[in-house]
Parts: structure tokens; C-alpha cells; sequence
């Protein structure tokens, strides 16, 4: 296998090893020199940050939306517009209260949660239940969880070496508790937080119901909180709970993309997409996810004006409307891109991952594609870019299905579960060296494809 | 070069490519979920930091060995001694002040400072002088600076790729400063912390004097205190500034190298050293520099222990004294190596740049041990090593002369130069996760050395 994998590099780098390496080379430090000097997207990012969350639909969204708008202005790009996409207008209210009750004196009487996207409410007087703790999906068939609340148990892995895996793990309790749960009777669910981190901040996230099921609510509770309910309930003492949420699915409303875009000097009817999405969760500053990933994206545009590079094909940056709870902003964009007559997306690179080192870059490609971009190797690596590998892109350009290379941007992840879709997704949480050299990371390798083509 | 690179690779897989992959990717993923969810070197490097700093020849240093004695003591190693080492004896004592006069009204009138190690004290009523602003050793030339306090004002060039390059470029000036301004007469030096970081936390370090010139106190100022009289000066008004520094260098006394080890099963004579320096500067935990690297070399003989693994050849553990201002450690350490008679050093692997994430090994050794290191990389690689390369190894280890590699660890080091030598060096800056990816990489490596051979 390995020598394999030797040939054929040895193989690409003949077939595509013509690049001007000194030029690229130059184009790279200046790019990392002007982003870790300038920290034009970190400073974008830290205020963004201010206007607080940016949850689809929100008003929120719509002033941060507004204040990003003013400031590409500013740009002086070739061009800016919005694109209208229908979200879903979930709002969580002021209500999120989960109280215990027992004969026996706890040590506290209510626990931190945060209701999950989608979810429904309890109406005002709540739903009040006895608590099953249920450790997988095949133990509901064992326990009577009928008229009660269940509690999916599901420890974070944390022996797992990529935090993300972990995550996949256990997502699923928070997207498909409530429909599991609802197949054997239970009256709400909670889960407990998907993290790395062993705090008290819920994880939110989305959730799904199915018509043919009961909808019953769903909520994230604090890590150390479900230590506390855990240790409690394997007491087996006596203990009931209210859950009273105030959260509802109102009609969808109109959000939208935000694009902007370098005109190819040669080529502009072929584009090259660099995008993050513009929504967040809404008890969080989504700064590492995705602010920063949208702030980078622009820098990307900010670095070859700056540098006044004239790329030859178009560099568009696409702010994606309603990732979290819908990904409605990628079907619209998506469509877009495979219908459009004139214009051809040539690739498209999606920061999501949060704004860590940079560290590589996964592709949905053929091989070939594959072959030229890892040729590029030793210039991309003056961004701090080690690898460049067939892997996942990112959910928002997935649909742009015509593209020969869908490309991830892959950043340190160590730490971005600690903070993933919680209160502690903060801008301080934000390294300005390390964004900084994520935006120059993705603007080579958008230059590369500018000049090179795929 | 790139196709050259290809062929050498191709070469030294199909040379090397015979070990049992399987196996050693078994004993990876082991070596991953224990670090990971033990946290045994990571709470270890807690314990340690909570006795404060260990700075060389002082009671805490002599404490905090003893504590780390104990608890190897109890990981029932093969073996563990004390080597000794004569220590440089420098304390700061309790003044360190720097007081501006003017007739001006200033913002205020103290600057945050740290007396570099090895300085000479000011005596009881300072030093009293005009302060000229230098931003090179050639300015010292053209700028009058006889009898009066010179000011280094070198920023920290942020441009970099790499931040220990900007270091690299900046440190002279802490460490041959107060000779370059003797040599035209100045009577003190303060130098602009050098660190990525622009906060007023004074990052020290070492500085020198040679015997034919006057030696003058030297000190580091708060970045942002740099700023200010940087701010003063430029504005031309009467400043003078009052130096004083109760620092002195007392005796060498007596500490100790560390040294633990689990005994070769197959060739106990042949050894692996894997270390840190236990010293770290006064001002400071010194938490990632290196109370980290050494409980990251230490947790590599507990994974050993733990997962139940007899490797063939010794594994060394080293915690080197007196890092920090004299290298004395390693020189004793390194004198054992090469002059003894049956001890014969394989390799030595030094962790000394941050607890970071993992990314590659540097290493000083021929090209025929490069490519065998090189041909483990897609085992490394499930330790988040993407790279083995030529390069420095560390000052620790230097000195183990007759060793076939040299390596150094490397981790992401995009915040090191946040907390270098200063105050905000402290425990809560450490990733559990990062640091103990950084064990088990380099308990991987130690492994597939003791195995494999070099």
C-alpha cells in the first residue's frame, strides 16, 4: 500500500509538478505575512461576535446580516448580493426550566438545559414525570419508559483521537431521542451534552421528529448536571421531574445567502466557491462556528486585493443562510450552481471546522484532482498545510454537485468540542495567529485552483 | 527535488516497509485511548504546578523534585537515581522597580519589569539615568548612550510563519544586550518582552556578560509598558527613569538530573532517552516550559507499564536540571552518555516545545535512520504526526553526542511565545487533550525504536 502510494505521488509530481514554484512560494509568505499582521478577519470576526448569535430567522441574524453587508461594501469587490432563502423559524422563549422532586433532600433541585432545535414545547405547566436513565437505543425495548421522561446517558468518547468521531458517536441520541423514545411512550427527552468539555454549559443542536410519532420535547442537559442526575437516579430514590419549555416552530421566514466575489481576470464564468455559514445557535456567539469560518472566507477576497493579485478565475465568497437547523441556505445555493447556464464551479473550499491551526485539506474529488492538488504539497505547506487527502468537504457546499472538487478546510480540532453549539463558543476562545493562518491556508489553495485550474 | 523526494521514499518503504503494521497500529490506537482517558501525565503536570516554580538551585526546585521522586517511586520502575549537577545560584530577591521622573505629567509612573537571569543588581538606591531608545545594535553606534539606560524597543515580528523564528531574531538582544551597551557606555538596559502576546506580563529569560566589559543590569519591560515608553519617548520630553534590582548571583549549588527507567528486555544496555527540563524560571509555573515535557517523557514509561508492554531496548526517562540559565543538566547528563562504558545511547527524544497538538518529529541523524523514522509515519500518523523531518533536536539532549538520532518533539506551536518565560506560563494554558496526544506520540516513536532499532 505504501509503495503504492509512493508511485503514484511519484507519478503526480512529474505529471504535475510544472507550477511555478518560486512564484507560489513568494505569494504564500506574503499571504501569511499580511493575515498574521493585518488580523484583518480575526478583528472582522471579534466583531461580528459583539452583535451577539446569529440563529436563522432571528433579528439577530438580520442586524449582524446587515452589519456584514456594510462592511463588503466597504470592500470594494466587483460584486455583492444577497440570495433569499426560507428558513425555519424555531424560537426557544423565555422558558427552559428542569425541576426535581423527591421525598429525599437533593443537593439541588434544577438542572441546566437548553431545548434542542425543532423541539416542542411543554405548554405552560410543563410535563412532569418519573426519569428512566437509558444508556443506548436497544435499552428503551427493555425499560418501561411509557409516560416518563427518558435520559440518554451517552458519555462522550474520549479516548477517541479525532474529537469528531466521538461526536458521531452520540449525535444520534440528540437527533433521534425523540422519535426512539416516542416509539415506547415516553413523554420528553433529555440527552446528555455532547462535549469534550466537562462543564456545565448545555450543547445544543438539532433534532428530528417523524409525522407517524408523537413529538415530544427534547433538551440537552449541562455534562456535570447529568453526572449530578445520574448519581441521583442510581440511588433509585424517589424522584419525578418537570421539564416547562416555552419553544415553538413559528412559519418559515426569509433569510438569505450572502455572496461576494473577485471577477476572474481570464476566466470569470468559472468559479471558485469559499464559504462558511452565517448562522448560529442561538445561546452562543458561534465564533469558532461559524463566524469565523465566514470571516475567513471574506479574508480570503480582503488578501488577494490587498496583495492586488488578479486571479483568473472568480473567487466567490458565499455566506451560507441556516446551516444549523435546516441547511436550506446550501439547497438554494446548490441549485444555483447545477442549474446556472453560464456559470461553472470549478471548486468550492468550506471553513466549518473552527479556526484552529490550519492542518490540511480534505477533497471529494477523482484522482486526478486528487494527484494535482497534493502536488501542490511543499507550497501549501508554507501555510502550515500538511496533508491533502480524500475525505468529507463540508455541509454546505455538498450540494454544489457539479463541482470537480469539493474541498474541507481541516484546522486543529482538539478543542472544538469543548465548545461546539454552547455558550462557550466565544470570540476570546479565537487565536489570532491561528485564524489568520486558516484564512492564508485557503487563500493559496484558492489562488492555486485560480491560476492552475483542476 | 519533489521527484527526488518521491524515489528516496519509494526506496526506503520498499527497505523498510517489513515491520508489523497491524501490530504497531493495535499498540497506537492503545497508547491514544489511554493517554486520552487516564489523563495520568496531564493531572501529574497539575500536582507539579501547584508547588510553583522550579527554578534552578532554589528550595522550590528542591521541593518539587522531591515531590516528583515520590511519585515515581511509585510507578515501581525498573529503576530511579539522582545524578548530580552543580547549579548557577542567581535569585532576584524582592525589588525589582522602575520608576519614571518627569516634569511632565505622565500617564504613570511605573513600568512592569523582569530582571533577566543572570543580571547584576542595581545596589539599594538604583541607578538613576536618561533613557535612550534603540531599536538595533547598530543604532548604539549613532545614538549617545554613555551613562544612560539604554531601551531595546525590538517588537516581535508577527509576520512570521513560525513564532520561534521571530523569537530567534529578537533574542539577541536579551541575551547580548547588556554587552553591546557596555561597550558604549550605558549603564542599564530594559528590553521589550519578547512574545507574541501583547499583554504587560514581563516574559524573562537569560541574558550574558563577558569578563572585558562592564557588566550592567539588564531587564525585560511589560510589552504594553514598552508601548508607553516607547509612547514617552517619541514625544521628546524630560524623562529620566530610576533601575532597581535587588537580583545577585550567589555560589553554585548543588540539584540533580532525574533519571527513570524501565529495563530493556532483549538489550538492556542499549537506551532510549525520552526528557524535559525540570527547571523552569521563578516567575512562572513554567507549565508548558517544561513541567509538561517532563511528565509527557515520564507518561511514556507509564503507557508502557499500563498496556503491558516489555520493550527490547531501555527506556530512559531524563528530567534535566538547570535548562534555563546554564544547561548544566544536559552537559552532565550528556558526559554520562558518551563516556560510559557499557550504557550505549540509541536515540534521545526531547519534549521542550509547548504541550500542543501533535504534528511531527525534527530530527538530527543520517539520512538511512530518516528514512526508517520517515517509513513509520502511517503509524505515527493515528498520533497526529503528519511529518518526520530534518531539523533541530533540543538543547537537552544536544549533548548526547554518540546517539544515532536526535529528535525533537513538535507540537503546534502557533501560542507558545504567548506564555514563554512569563507569568501567564500556568497549568489551566494546557490542553488535556494536546497534551496527552503529545504522550502517546512520543511513547509511539520511543516504541517503535526500542523494536525496531535505529
Amino acid at each position: 500500500m505504501k509503495t503504492l502510494i509512493s508511485i503514484t505521488l511519484f507519478i503526480s509530481q512529474l505529471l504535475f509538478g510544472q507550477i511555478n514554484s518560486e512564484y507560489y512560494s513568494t505569494i504564500a509568505n506574503e499571504m501569511v505575512r499580511t493575515a498574521l499582521t493585518d488580523l484583518w478577519g480575526y478583528n472582522m470576526t471579534g466583531e461580528l461576535c459583539k452583535l451577539g448569535h446569529r440563529f436563522s430567522g432571528s433579528e439577530n441574524e438580520k442586524i449582524a446580516r446587515e452589519w456584514t453587508l456594510n462592511q463588503i461594501k466597504l470592500m470594494q469587490l466587483d460584486s455583492v448580493w444577497l440570495q433569499p432563502v426560507m428558513v425555519p423559524n424555531w424560537v426557544r422563549g423565555d422558558v427552559e426550566k428542569a425541576v426535581l422532586h423527591s421525598k429525599t433532600q437533593l443537593e439541588k433541585n434544577e438542572l441546566k438545559i437548553s431545548a434542542y432545535g425543532g423541539s416542542v414545547g411543554t405548554g405552560k405547566n410543563g410535563i412532569r414525570a418519573k426519569v428512566v436513565l437509558i444508556n443506548s437505543f436497544d435499552e428503551l425495548k427493555t425499560k418501561n419508559v411509557k409516560g416518563k421522561i427518558v435520559f440518554y446517558n451517552i458519555r462522550f468518547d474520549d479516548g477517541e483521537l479525532i474529537p469528531f468521531t466521538s461526536y458521531g458517536k452520540a449525535v444520534t441520541y440528540r437527533t433521534r431521542g425523540a422519535i426512539e423514545a416516542a416509539k415506547y411512550g415516553a413523554v420528553a427527552v433529555m440527552v446528555r451534552s455532547i462535549t469534550s468539555k466537562k462543564d456545565n454549559n448545555p450543547h445544543t443542536g438539532q433534532m428530528r421528529y417523524v409525522d407517524s410519532l408523537a413529538m415530544i420535547p427534547s433538551v440537552a442537559i449541562g455534562y456535570t448536571d447529568a453526572d449530578y442526575l445520574e448519581s441521583i437516579l442510581l440511588k433509585n430514590i424517589d424522584l419525578e421531574l418537570t421539564l416547562t419549555l416555552s419553544c415553538k416552530t413559528l412559519p418559515d421566514v426569509l433569510s438569505y445567502n450572502i455572496i461576494c466575489e473577485i471577477k476572474g481576470s481570464e476566466k470569470p464564468d468559472e468559479f471558485i466557491v469559499v464559504g462558511g455559514h452565517f448562522d448560529s445557535w442561538d445561546i452562543s456567539e458561534g465564533a469558532h462556528d461559524d463566524a469565523a469560518g465566514c470571516m475567513q472566507s471574506l479574508e480570503v477576497l480582503y488578501l488577494m486585493k490587498k496583495l492586488n493579485l488578479k486571479p483568473k478565475r472568480t473567487i466567490r465568497c458565499v455566506m451560507f443562510a441556516n446551516e444549523e437547523n435546516g441547511l436550506n441556505g446550501a439547497e438554494v445555493y446548490g441549485q444555483h450552481a447545477v442549474n446556472h447556464k453560464i456559470e461553472k464551479h470549478l471548486a468550492a473550499i468550506e471553513t466549518d471546522a473552527g479556526a484552529y491551526t490550519p492542518r490540511g485539506f480534505t477533497l471529494t474529488a477523482d484522482s486526478t484532482v486528487l494527484r494535482k492538488i497534493q502536488s501542490w504539497l511543499p507550497i501549501l505547506k508554507k501555510t502550515l498545510i500538511d496533508y491533502v487527502e480524500i475525505g468529507g468537504s463540508g455541509a454546505d457546499i455538498s450540494r454544489i454537485k457539479n463541482a470537480k472538487a469539493l474541498i474541507g478546510y481541516r484546522p486543529d480540532n482538539q478543542r472544538y468540542m469543548d465548545l461546539h453549539h454552547s455558550a462557550n463558543d466565544v470570540f476570546s476562545e479565537i487565536h489570532p495567529r491561528e485564524f489568520s493562518l486558516g484564512s492564508a491556508a485557503i487563500a493559496l489553495l484558492t489562488f492555486l485552483i485560480s491560476e492552475e485550474g483542476l
